[in-house]
């Protein structure tokens, strides 16, 4: 039995041709502007300069904060929060994956407060005000580009967790998947990890949604197992391009998850220990998580799910016994991640050992105790399964 | 290659513990309501007494226009805008089906203008204004309660046509499946046919849009066809109700067409001149037109369509030849709505003749003089398909 409030305010322009209203769409919002980006790589393909010609075309006054880095740093978001306020800049452009994203709607916040932005992570401070903010999303991964939250990371204490509020859902978000023809294949990889992490950790629960939320999550997992190995090896594939850059869109904005019930991410809480603590790639350590937590969650009482993956998405004979199935998926799963899309397999040969792991156990599990996904995880559990992942 | 724009900004309420915030919903937009109904079974079931119950808890002052028309009346529109301006009307209330919603559509944008609110679909003039407007679903059919246009007729004219504009889309819609337990098998059948035919005319096209879009809209199709007839038999069957009425908003809130392209509807504007004229419910002419539109478009250039439509949706052997597939494919459509659902299968039984046929052929195709869906059809062919129906 369903019950959930769903409603998503964000404007989509997707495709070239929308690209075109971009300087429009941030005008309409404010005329001083403060534009948003990571490492350079969008001065290096020119879409530095077609933005900038784009905004001065809307008779807009831009203001520029570059190298947001992955897994966005606090200082940087304090420092980018001082210009707005010096400036008096009313409207913010992101131009990036979802670390330029979740910056920026931390910025946002910032911005109209007289505290110190990390608060709304560390106090869980919901935000009342934000600046408006347009984004152009340059990779397909997070979803920030369609949902309210942001995750920030704190190096001075290894913290990584999230500001959210309905205020920071974005404006408007310019998804041209030709912008993403440049993502190499490492990124384009983890990124596809992060969209099919979102879904997996929903769709794997012992109280499944309506039949028609619960098809909508597999047609959209099975679209990008079809897609992210062609945009890896084509990558200037606009079909394959704009099917996973839409799927990353509605694996995380709350759609396909409404009436998912009391299930909630598992491998996600994990993850942003390993990032947090090692500064990896968000998707490549849900890469690594993914088949772990699999196994470890793989018992009696939930092998019914892991049935229906096996045969559904892996094509496993559902003849087989349910154990069979169940193994020969999480088999699939693994050579999908780390054969198909090429991703390292082990936190070793990133250079994470035990040192660690049981700190990074009981922070994943929150002031709670554990997580509340698929399985109840407690300490304990996660640290189980870290050092699997070694 | 896809270019669209997607946004849609109504809040949805699901389920049964959502439907206590109605009236507090309803008051966060106004302290004087309009009420809208239609035909009185609100009051029978009970439905009508709770809404005014949480009306009162909330401290809405409560005027009521009850009464509306399956293919509802400008008349009685005209009835309603008058009460508005009159009682200084700040929230409208729509409690019912897609006639309903859509009455009360022209009627929220009736209320701000000194003009007769019939223009709006005679002149095709797009509402700038509108009193905002809070609905509940009684009957999954139209998705009127998540787009922004509603179908109105004309009696004196026989006209049926549309108002629509962004300023129309209900500000909150209320969907709780257990209100969808008293509808009976006719109006159940008559609903799924609707919300098939929104996906099929969409579906059907010559340019599918992205992959992901393309099986979702195949995975809703499925939903309905299991879901509409355990509805039918066993009308307080939540899982069956709960899937009907979300897929009904899905089939035609924007989401599921977008990028789909120069495709657009058929059956529809064939269908309102039959309600025009004849004032039948719309869900059964849709179903008598469908399978007649389909073997009207059947050719070498669109066969490949059919041949995953019998495939992918009805099962059918994929090693038949072509055409073959695509016949049984349309007999397998037929069977369903006619025998599964127990629709009536021609017009002649609904005393239809060909008396006005020509000049609602005419009708049909509008000012442009075709219709521009999976294949362009001028008058002449909208004449075969309405002979092909009788």
């Amino acid at each position: 039995m369903s019950n959930f409030r769903w409603s998503n305010p964000v404007t989509v322009y997707f495709g070239e041709d929308q690209f075109q209203s971009l300087g429009e769409a941030v005008a309409s919002y404010g005329k001083k502007c403060l534009f948003v980006y990571g490492g350079g790589s969008i001065k290096r393909t020119g879409l530095y300069d077609r933005i900038l010609t784009l905004l001065a075309q809307a008779g807009v006054e831009v203001f520029e904060k570059g190298g947001v880095e992955p897994n966005p740093k606090i200082g940087h978001i304090r420092e980018a929060v001082a210009i707005c306020k010096k400036e008096g800049i009313d409207v913010l452009l992101a131009v990036g994956g979802g670390s330029v994203i979740d910056a920026t709607k931390c910025i946002s916040a910032g911005a109209c407060v007289d505290f110190d932005p990390w608060d709304f992570i560390a106090k869980h401070i919901v935000p009342e005000k934000a600046l408006p903010i347009v984004d152009v999303l340059t990779i397909a991964a997070t979803g920030s580009e369609m949902n309210s939250g942001g995750v920030i990371s704190n190096p001075e204490t290894n913290d990584k967790a999230s500001v959210r509020g309905p205020i920071l859902y974005p404006k408007a978000s310019f998804l041209n998947p030709e912008l993403t023809f440049t993502v190499g294949r490492y990124q384009t990889a983890c990124g596809s990890a992060d969209i099919l992490s979102h879904i997996w950790e929903n769709w794997f629960t012992l109280t499944p949604p309506m039949e028609m939320l619960d098809k909508i999550q597999e047609t959209v997992i099975k679209t990008v197992i079809k897609y992210a190995p062609i945009a890896l090896n084509d990558p200037e594939n606009y079909e394959a391009r704009e099917n996973l850059m839409w799927a990353s869109s509605w694996a995380m904005n709350g759609f396909m998850m409404a009436g998912f019930g009391k299930s909630g991410p598992s491998c996600h809480p994990m993850e942003h220990q390993l990032s947090a603590f090692y500064d990896i790639t968000h998707g490549l350590g849900l890469a690594i998580l993914t088949p772990r937590w699999l196994r470890y969650c793989l018992d009696e009482q939930t092998v019914s799910r892991y049935v229906t993956f096996g045969v559904e998405i892996w094509g496993v004979d559902p003849d087989l016994p349910p154990f069979e199935i169940a193994n020969r998926a999480i088999a699939k799963t693994e050579e999908f991640l780390f054969e198909t899309l090429g991703l390292e397999d082990n936190l070793t040969a990133l250079g994470i050992g035990e040192e660690h792991l049981e700190e990074m156990a009981e922070k994943a599990c929150g002031a709670r105790g554990f997580i509340s996904g698929f399985k109840r995880l407690t300490p304990r559990d996660v640290l189980n399964i870290y050092k699997m992942c070694l």
